[in-house]
């Protein structure tokens, strides 16, 4: 009785998606986001939608009990968009809170149990200080065994970075290139939490300094700015402050819907083909931390159950927490030979104009990291890129038919994958 | 497209069950716990389980968060148990977090994606000071509208029996009777964290008074005791100590299968033949606080998807956080009209050997309740009470072919019943 692919009862498409601005907002809470998100996912519901229509809610969320005070959030964020009283159920698997919101409203749909189901993603993070929230972030990872030993999370990635640095020769520069390309696209992407390039900060703080009359540092490109311990001081070595996302409030709800009905709702459906997920043991029990097996599992079963391949995929948004999480995660999808992920984006291959766009949302990195709403923000990404709605970050020259998404929880204890087509 | 029953496009069987022994337990985690659980429930599956063929794993869990400072557990437990690389994912509805697990766990197998997953449930609550587990435990109201203003759970269900008081008539000895019916079951159950009845604390204080040599209390039964505010203080009046469910450490696992597998593992199978969840307002925003929307809800989505009525379940586990909960939760059910669970109380009807037995396991109240594992708890009492393997506790003269689970989160923010059948 192994595992194996499965042809899937019933199709589910995505018709509709929003997501709140991502960033640091002192004035609103979880529930102010979700509802800006649900707001924007129902607005962009072509044929529109009957939100009492909706007949299940899943929120991906990783700790609103530690950030906020709150447990139990599903019938909350239930209550403040008028879902009550269908079933709220909240999932949590850390950062990839979001990406098991989506596949298990994706199982909701293809049981005929549901025909119409929003999954969701919401994270308040910024009310606790930056330490507390290092720590709470922290509580993601194994805390008997790495915890307790003063493990946050830029160390546990400083772990893998240092290990595939030594197997891979990769360098600092490698890492600093994914964050200097998230970076640039996310400058493209109005909810971003940074949306600025690299080079744009550097010559705000150039233009700064003349201002102040101070002397000028002599930056002459990213790698300049990255390297000055000044502007881009070491988190844990090799991972700098630009190797590492940020603490972000937001939120992102997604439609999804059982195929035959997905026409009611738009002339431009996006469907789910392929969905997969898989754990791995805590990072200190690995006995090669430059993969996640979790990842490799997910994407396994993903790939065999849409029928497609790691190459057949046109972009991606992938799980970069850290910029040495998207060079594993771009490896560990088959995109590119273990080790090849530097090359690949040293080369451009990955960036928005290269022959495969990983994170045109700006990613982690960039668009910001609201742990558990994260998963489903990348679909939002996703969603328009594929609709041809992205705007001044629209991929060019390329007709967008297979899509793919990458959900990581804590360093790989959970791993979600999802493959899109438009038809 | 209004929410309908719907036929099942595949059954659900549960091949094995266990759990823990509830208590306090100062030497075991919540990964001990689990293990206990989960080798429990491989050793119950007659025709035995590789457990490797188990293809995802669910946990129910409140709050591990908050009480043991450690999130992300599913792939934890995953680990412990052997089960990585295997999807493994956390859900979480307050005390109905266990519930919560079954059902996504049914909804896996009738989607097709898994034959065989595990659903469990898990907490570790007795490391924090009371106090502090009282605060945590507040985290799943409305913390905003409920916890700010100073109510904690005891507050919340004695409003709701302070409304039922005064709309039914009800008194102190009508809640009185369930926790005494209740820990008369319990003193039956090796696995309750209190398996005596109140008559034998009640004697067992006579006589640690009578060895000390001290004036013996004028106790004539268990309502003099009950009524003693120095063996059973109020907490918020009229909930007293006896009325409310212990601090608890606990899990509880149950193998799910697809029916067309399930004469693999057993020759006794019981079938989850009905799942229903809803949702409802935050407490202080309810019409009427006697009675609990989510249930109904639930309880019809079940019947529904059963094909039977409330007056065909022969036994039933509801969620009595507090006694007030065991009355709302039978009137809800349907198995007694509104106001009328007092008097079927009082009349032995859901005494184990009554017509309607309630909580024969000696539900939360005297078997315990550690908060995310309780769900699926009641579950592991079904299926013995189902294959007649209860023991001593065992329903006397019923043929038990139809049983029911209710799970309540918070006051009813989420709710989940499940309808089990014996062929």
């Amino acid at each position: 009785m192994s595992r194996k692919a499965r042809k899937l009862a019933r199709g589910v498409a995505i018709a509709g998606a929003g997501m709140s601005k991502f960033g640091a907002f002192p004035d609103k809470n979880g529930r102010d986001l979700f509802v800006e998100a649900f707001t924007e996912m129902a607005k962009s519901v072509d044929k529109g939608i009957d939100t009492k229509d909706i007949e299940a809610l899943y929120v991906g969320n990783f700790s609103s009990d530690l950030f906020e005070g709150q447990g139990h959030i599903a019938p909350i964020m239930a209550d403040w968009v008028g879902l009550v009283p269908k079933p709220a159920i909240r999932v949590e698997g850390a950062c990839a809170s979001g990406g098991i919101s989506i596949r298990e409203g994706f199982i909701g749909i293809v049981s005929g149990l549901y025909d119409i189901v929003l999954v969701s993603g919401v994270e308040k993070m910024s009310y606790l200080p930056t330490e507390r929230v290092t720590d709470t972030l922290a509580s993601a990872a194994d805390t008997i065994y790495e915890g307790c030993c003063g493990f946050t999370f830029p160390g546990l990635y400083a772990a893998m970075a240092t290990a595939y640095m030594a197997k891979h020769g990769a360098t600092v520069e490698d890492f600093m290139r994914v964050g200097i390309k998230n970076h640039k696209n996310g400058a493209l992407n109005p909810k971003a939490q940074f949306n600025k390039s690299i080079r744009d900060l550097m010559n705000a703080r150039m233009e700064k300094a003349k201002q102040k009359g101070e002397p000028l540092p002599a930056w002459k490109d990213e790698f300049d700015f990255l390297k000055d311990p000044q502007a881009n001081p070491t988190v844990a070595w090799p991972m700098k402050l630009f190797d590492c996302s940020p603490i972000t409030d937001g939120a992102a709800c997604i439609l999804l819907v059982a195929e035959d009905l997905a026409k009611n709702f738009t002339d431009k459906p996006i469907y789910i083909i392929g969905s997969g997920q898989g754990s791995d043991h805590a990072l200190h029990e690995r006995e090669d931390m430059t993969t996640i097996q979790s990842a490799k599992v997910a994407a396994k079963e993903a790939y065999e159950m849409a029928g497609v391949t790691s190459q057949d995929i046109q972009i991606a948004e992938v799980h970069d927490c850290f910029t040495i999480a998207e060079l594993v995660a771009v490896e560990d999808l088959g995109f590119f030979k273990p080790g090849e992920g530097t090359k690949a984006t040293k080369d451009g291959l990955t960036a928005r104009e290269g022959a495969k766009p990983i994170n045109t949302s700006g990613g982690l990195k960039s668009k910001g990291h609201p742990v558990g709403a994260s998963g489903v923000g990348q679909v939002v990404e996703i969603w328009h890129q594929m609709r041809g709605t992205a705007g001044p970050r629209q991929v060019p020259g390329k007709d967008i038919r297979l899509a793919l998404s990458h959900n990581v929880g804590a360093t790989g204890g959970t791993c979600v994958v999802h493959i899109y087509e438009r038809r």
